[in-house]
Parts: C-alpha cells; structure tokens; sequence
C-alpha cells in the first residue's frame, strides 16, 4: 500500500495510528501542503479532490477521507479491532470519533483558515479567536460524552484504544498547539495522555514524522 | 426506537430516509431548534451535547452523530443494504459520505451561522456568500469523484441508494434553497433527482415533515 501523508495533517495523524496499530506496512509520500504539493499534477491524478491523506490499496484503488479509509483498514486487518464488536458500543465509538471529524476538525483545516484570511480578511487575534471557540467547544462535547459514562474505560471506550480514541488525540493535539490548558476536561486529558504513551500513538505524532521540518521535530 | 428529529436538520433529513429505506417504524419526537427547545432540560437529559438527531434504540440506549446513527441501522436491519458488500465500494461510499459530513455540511450548520453573526459581525451578503462558497466546493468536488468513474450508476455507487446518496441529497438540497444552479454538475444533479424521485427519500424531505411551519410544507 502507498500512503500519501503530511506531517502536519490531523487526518493524516489518525491513518498513521491505525497503521501503526494493526502493523502494516506502508509505503509513504510526503505531500507538503505548505508548498502546494497537493495542487500539482502528480498529486492530483491520485487525488482530484486535491485532500490528504490517501491510501492506494494493492489493486490500485484510491481510498480517501481518513474516516473510510480507517474503516477499510479494520475491515481488511481486523486484527487489532478498532471497533467494538457490539451493536451499541460501535455506534458510540463512531460517533465520539465523528464529533472529532464532523465538528471540530473541519472548522480549523488549511482551507477554512485561508478563507478568514482572504474572504474575511480576519487577522491574528480573530483567527486565533476563532480556532480555540471550535477546539474548546468539541472537547467540551467529549467531556461530557466521556465523563461517568459506564463504557468509558482506559480509552474511550474500554480498555483498548479505537476510533475514538484516533480522532481525539488529533484534536487534543490541536488544543495543545493553541496552548490551551486541558485540565478543564479531566476526562479528556487522561485518555490522551493514556493513548499517547502508546508507541503507535507516539510515532505517528505530527511532530515526529520524517517531513516534520527540523527545528520542529521530536526524536522519540 | 423514539427518534428526536428537526425539520430542517439536514442530519435528521439523513436518518429520516435510513428509517424509510429500511421501514422501520419509530416515535418521531420533534426538537424545535429554532425556539431553542434542544436547549432545554428535556433534551440535554437524552443528550447533553444538545445536538440533533439522536435515537433512543429499544433497550434505552441513547445513539447520536447521524452517521453513527445511519451504521448502527444498517448492522442491526441490513435489508436493503445503505453500504455495498464488497470491501473498495464501502470505503467509496463511506468517502463521498463524509465528504458532505465532514467538508461541507460542517460550514453550514446554525452554531457556525452563529458564530458568524454573533462574533464576527458578518451581515447577510457576507454570509450568504460563505454559505455559498462551501456548499459550492462540495458539489464541485462530489461531481469530480462521481463524473465518469466506473462505479457511478443510478445512483452514487451502483443501482441502489447507500449512504453517499442520502448525505448527497441533503447538501444539494441546501444547494437548491440558495438557489444555485445545479447544472455545472450534472452527475450531482442527476443522481440527486433520482434520489428524490423515491418516496422513502420524498418523504424525509425538511420541507415535508409533521414539524415543517405549515406556510413552508409542501403536501406529498
């Protein structure tokens, strides 16, 4: 499989894990959005919609969306499960992660920034403003959906890590960036810092990656 | 089952034709967002995120996040099948479907439309042309997966409606109340007709719903 990733990508983060996770290898192109990498030729015949990250399966497919392709993934290897096997525990793992996904995410990706700066002509402190509202608001969402309820275990859900757990330490990462303090959400802040001490975790961190720019990166 | 559903929530038009497709009779209990009632006590006791849809399944459990949702019906009542059976077609169908629900719809929710008049002050034309700006780039970028690719048929991925069609349709159905003009993208345009042409989909349709103000209800 070739794995078309950036560092710096939140979804590219949640595939990373899942790779991580089930041990498959992987053949990975750094696509750097910050140089547009994702707007030329080479790129855009992988991926029209221009997105990262996209996995090629063996037969030549492009699997794209982080989401889909994590559920190939756990239908493919389905060893280790990144879903529950019952009914309800999988829709509540879906649906903590598409808090993530559906919620946060898509309110501070590249594409949305760029609008406020162009269209809106909004600067730092407005931006700033505007990215820690919808972090703060989704993992206020998860603390409350975390917090007490009888599923919650080690992780999310349990006492392995799933999809959950992959889309939330994306976001928690984000919060992290924006320096924001997570002991607000006790429940939150243990699960990432329970998934993050996972290797699988660890190396698939934005920070940690081979096209993670030097002065930034973590050697782990 | 009691499903918690808003006319105009196009997360509950999703869950409204996964209901019908499957014939699945519930208790449909409206939430009159707009007088804020999913704000109020009753609700946040079935869900404190205080987002719409939610299903409260049989055995009293409370599932939220449409997707989630759209999942859980089709592995508790697979007849007729939302997603295909074979590996690729699920990941390509989950794809276009979280491209509505992770990229376009996100933009277009109230919390956003809030934030945009409440915080940064943005007055109609501004508004409008954000709304226009995302809902456009999706159809755009639905067209480019959908146009000529062998596994587009009657509708998104081959001849029987999934979960692509039922996220497609409510995007293109903003499109329609914005008054854009469909046919810059006639693969979206004619698979969203085909769609609609169903009474399942017909039916769940915002503006056909018991909780639909009755100036704006059109008679089916």
């Amino acid at each position: 499989m070739k794995f078309f990733s950036f560092w710096r990508s939140l979804a590219s983060f949640r595939v990373r894990i899942a790779l991580n996770l089930k041990n498959l290898p992987v053949k990975v192109v750094f696509v750097d959005i910050d140089a547009d990498a994702h707007r030329e030729a080479g790129y855009r015949q992988i991926n029209p919609q221009m997105a990262l990250p996209a996995l090629v399966v063996d037969d030549g497919t492009t699997l794209f969306q982080s989401l889909a392709i994590l559920e190939y993934l756990d239908e493919k290897y389905p060893s280790p499960p990144l879903l529950p096997a019952d009914l309800n525990g999988r829709a509540r793992v879906r649906a903590l992660a598409l808090m993530v996904a559906c919620e946060g995410h898509p309110l501070l990706t590249p594409r949305v920034r760029r609008y406020l700066d162009h269209e809106l002509n909004l600067r730092d402190p407005q931006q700033a403003a505007w990215r820690r509202h919808w972090t703060v608001e989704t993992l206020a969402a998860l603390e409350g959906h975390l917090a007490g309820h009888k599923d919650t275990g080690r992780y999310c859900h349990g006492d392995q890590p799933t999809l959950a757990d992959i889309c939330m330490v994306g976001h928690v990462t984000a919060a992290v960036t924006q320096q924001i303090d997570l002991a607000v959400w006790p429940t939150v802040q243990r699960i990432f810092e329970t998934a993050m001490a996972l290797p699988e975790f660890a190396k698939a961190h934005p920070l940690a990656q081979p096209d993670t720019p030097e002065a930034m990166r973590v050697k782990r």
